[in-house]
């Protein structure tokens, strides 16, 4: 059978990354989607692994090639998810994740509307500030303006097919567990087995 | 938060009955629709909990009143799904589940274009062929004829929101108990609540 991509989204600060990584613990046959990226590895950093390290030339010719589901530039370096390795991954049975931005999962969309979109949404605006104040790194300018956008960013989850709110990790990998293994019972899933049998 | 109304339907022999019987075990917050009919109770079935037992007056009053999701007559007797119980539970927080045939699926969706369907398909014909069999209450021919209804009834299956397999009970049931929790993290299930919270 083959593999399904789900995006995930949210807010900066909503517990994102610790919700997928939960995710993965739990869950079989999930392929998590690298991005290619023109910026150099940090130290640690290996190739294939935290990112696909390639040229800008590279990078630009991929971009010509349409072999991105979704790219962006920031701060004078490109980022990408490239097609290819997540349609390697579905045609061997693997739901696909991609952990990517509200502006890169409208991209993705575009070109594969049979993606399950999921949003991350935080219990509250107080509790996703304490989180971002609890990380410590961040001014409080900065955090004022990453609520700002977390709260603009909100007006897509209208759009999206799931929200899960991110009470707890515990409760927020069962939700998204429960929409795969719904996901892999719609009918476009199911009939190509079931014709096979039936 | 409001319940939801899952329609679950399949062919004859299916499993159907099993797959309901244990969903109800081990969901809470489930409520059975009773059908109202105006045949009379048979020894041991109660008014309220086998069905809704009503003279064909009040029947036809309530068909008047637009008062089912769908009703049907079968050999001279009618029966129905009352809306009132089942709106009733969903306003308490309980989801709906209703037993209910092809025909009578399309009805209820017509009417309540937001409940979600779930058709149960055997995992093959001769293992639906067999259980009919099994049965030991039919005939070669009416088991004949149940196989080819049901054949004809699956080509309905594309229309579902989702398709599950009886290979195991078990595993139906988790399957619908997924599709439960999934069809709860709809945006027009969550973003009541989280507009509140947020």
């Amino acid at each position: 059978m083959k593999g399904r991509t789900f995006i995930i989204t949210g807010p900066s600060g909503v517990g994102k990354g610790t919700i997928i990584q939960e995710l993965f613990a739990r869950q079989p046959k999930l392929y998590f989607s690298v991005s290619a990226t023109t910026r150099g590895p940090r130290p640690g950093e290996e190739n294939g692994v935290h990112y696909h390290f390639i040229s800008r030339e590279q990078f630009e010719q991929w971009i010509q090639e349409d072999a991105f589901l979704e790219h962006a530039e920031y701060v004078g370096n490109c980022y990408g998810t490239p097609k290819k390795y997540v349609d390697e991954a579905m045609d061997r049975g693997e739901d696909v994740i991609l952990d990517i931005e509200v502006q890169g999962a409208e991209q993705v969309y575009r070109k594969r509307p049979d993606a399950v979109r999921i949003f991350i949404a935080p219990p509250s605006w107080e509790e996703l500030e304490h989180r971002l104040t609890g990380r410590g790194t961040e001014s409080a300018d900065k955090v004022r303006s990453r609520l700002a956008r977390a709260k603009e960013e909100f007006h897509f989850a209208a759009d999206y097919d799931y929200i899960v709110i991110n009470n707890t990790v515990e409760e927020a990998v069962e939700e998204i567990r429960a929409i795969i293994r719904a996901e892999h019972c719609r009918p476009a899933q199911r009939l190509p087995l079931l014709n096979a049998a039936l």
